[in-house]
């Protein structure tokens, strides 16, 4: 079964944000970039302009989007966590294009595209990698390590051999001391996007709540799947204009680090609502949408749990019916 | 003016390649990724994914082209530098899709959403990551140090400085140390791909024709945009069967490497003449198109060059003709 063409109006990429920092007492090298290339002197003292951070965006020809669709990933990704699954089925991207979303994917400064400052000067500290052994745990996936390859009962994530390693091929370093210059940013993105809508995974949940604290009249919804953080609970007040969808999967309460991330996203939901804010929290296994990892996205449901999202943003009005036949599903 | 919207069939992105490496002696760490996030307990031991390549490909609806057209980006870049120009002009991947080629634009391993491994004991050395100032000259864009400001004198790069600043944004580190292992990545890009056609840019002319070098009967043509470094001589023979494009810019002659580079660059390509082959070798100035940087798909007039490599293309029958009117220039 192949899905249908998509009409783009336009689609493309730009960076946007980061800082120019001096930097001096480095060394002035000379070095050959390439095999049989000729040396070139390189000073590495001067300007750099680093966080900087990259978004693509496509437009369809048939937008029915009220606003454009951001997507933010989560820690260890980059925005090729929305493209096509690791298993090879269409993603979160391709479901919300095809439903007449303008989407901008972006990867988080020190991410993928938006490249890093490989200077202590500018990035404290070093970037973490991880094993192929790591997620298989952390993201609820398995029962137990990744030695036992046994997946937790009735898990969505694609844990055959090649998806896992597929999986594991697009994780990236990440910093854990680039949290200022990555929501820098994100409102640099949004400064430049104007108004829109913000759809957050993990650790991008944070930069999600605090880019709308920041831009509260840019920011007209939110959707936080699985946050690893949320916002700052003294600007609580700062949501309360923005509809907020919350979204968690299954095996929350086998995991021993997740019932007490939920927590803490509720009780920042509560905080929300306390102020005047709508705010809904989604526990998917309630909703019958059972066996969801923390990679939602990538998980075999992954459109049934995007077509929840879908209808939560059109029954509140950021989303017009086609009046003809549509030209996508 | 705006430019017609495209009809893509399919598009999408995966990673390929990449080796298994087990390390040890690595720490365990509680580390808390997130504020206000919960601790995880981290054992940086184990096995790593390291290597792999990410590649995002467009598939118009109308596709002419015979063979699946591979961007292959140069050093400090990623695939987003055949996206839109730093002055926000349509790229050569616009360019190709609007003619009906299937592209497919890959991260070379280390950059952009391909990852790398920050540790020696996988990638040897330091990343070397680039001033403001130093591709101004460099890429044969500004006359004399960029505190100067004065381009090269006909210069087609954009150099107002919103545009050099989003150049410099796209920038990303690059290793020296990691020649093999891209080497071995865009091998399971053609291997997976299946038969194709390549287009690369200055570091990636090496990569282009090692690869065509390991795979000629995956490579069905070479296009080398002012390529830094070629192939093996020793394995010219190889490449007799590939029709092999080669273009170099403007400025080469006021350059302090260039006429070097280029030197070399006819030398290869007298090789595979030698042994039969078919080598073209273009000087942009002498077919009239003037003004070329080293970053010729940024250039004011990159539709120009990208109209004669198509041109080249169709001449050798890798093209079809639109038979109707066509859905886009």
């Amino acid at each position: 079964m192949t899905a249908p063409p998509i009409a783009l109006a336009r689609w493309g990429s730009f960076h946007v944000g980061g800082r120019l920092v001096s930097l001096s007492g480095k060394p002035v090298r000379e070095l050959t970039l390439n095999p049989g290339g000729v040396p070139a002197r390189i000073d590495f003292n001067g300007t750099y302009l680093a966080g900087a951070m990259y978004a693509q965006f496509m437009i369809p020809a048939d937008c029915r989007g009220r606003f454009p669709l951001l997507l933010w990933h989560g820690g260890g990704m980059t925005g090729a966590c929305w493209e096509t699954t690791p298993d090879g089925r269409e993603g979160w991207q391709h479901f919300f294009l095809r439903h007449g979303w303008a989407t901008y994917v972006s990867d988080a400064v020190e991410r993928g595209r938006s490249g890093f400052a490989p200077f202590p000067d500018i990035f404290p500290g070093e970037p973490l990698f991880f094993t192929i052994e790591n997620p298989w745990e952390r993201f609820r996936i398995g029962d137990g390590p990744y030695a036992r390859q046994t997946p937790l009962p009735g898990n969505q994530f694609p844990t055959d051999r090649e998806s896992w390693l597929s999986f594991m091929r697009e994780v990236v370093p990440r910093f854990t001391s680039t949290d200022d210059w990555i929501l820098d940013a994100y409102l640099a993105l949004l400064d430049r996007i104007g108004p829109a809508i913000v759809l957050a995974h993990s650790q991008a949940g944070f930069f999600a709540c605090r880019a709308a604290q920041e831009r509260p009249n840019l920011v007209k919804a939110l959707i936080l799947v699985e946050p690893a953080a949320t916002g700052d609970p003294g600007k609580a007040a700062a949501l309360v204009q923005i509809p907020t969808l919350v979204l968690y999967g299954d095996f929350i309460e086998v995991d021993a680090r997740w019932p007490t991330i939920r927590a803490r996203g509720i009780a920042f939901a509560e905080k929300i609502r306390a102020g005047g804010g709508t705010v809904e929290v989604i526990d998917l296994p309630e909703r019958g949408i059972t066996g969801n990892s923390h990679m939602i996205m990538m998980d075999r449901n992954s459109d049934e749990v995007a077509l929840l999202i879908q209808s939560w943003l059109a029954a509140r009005g950021f989303w017009s019916e086609p009046t003809s036949r549509p030209s996508a599903p």
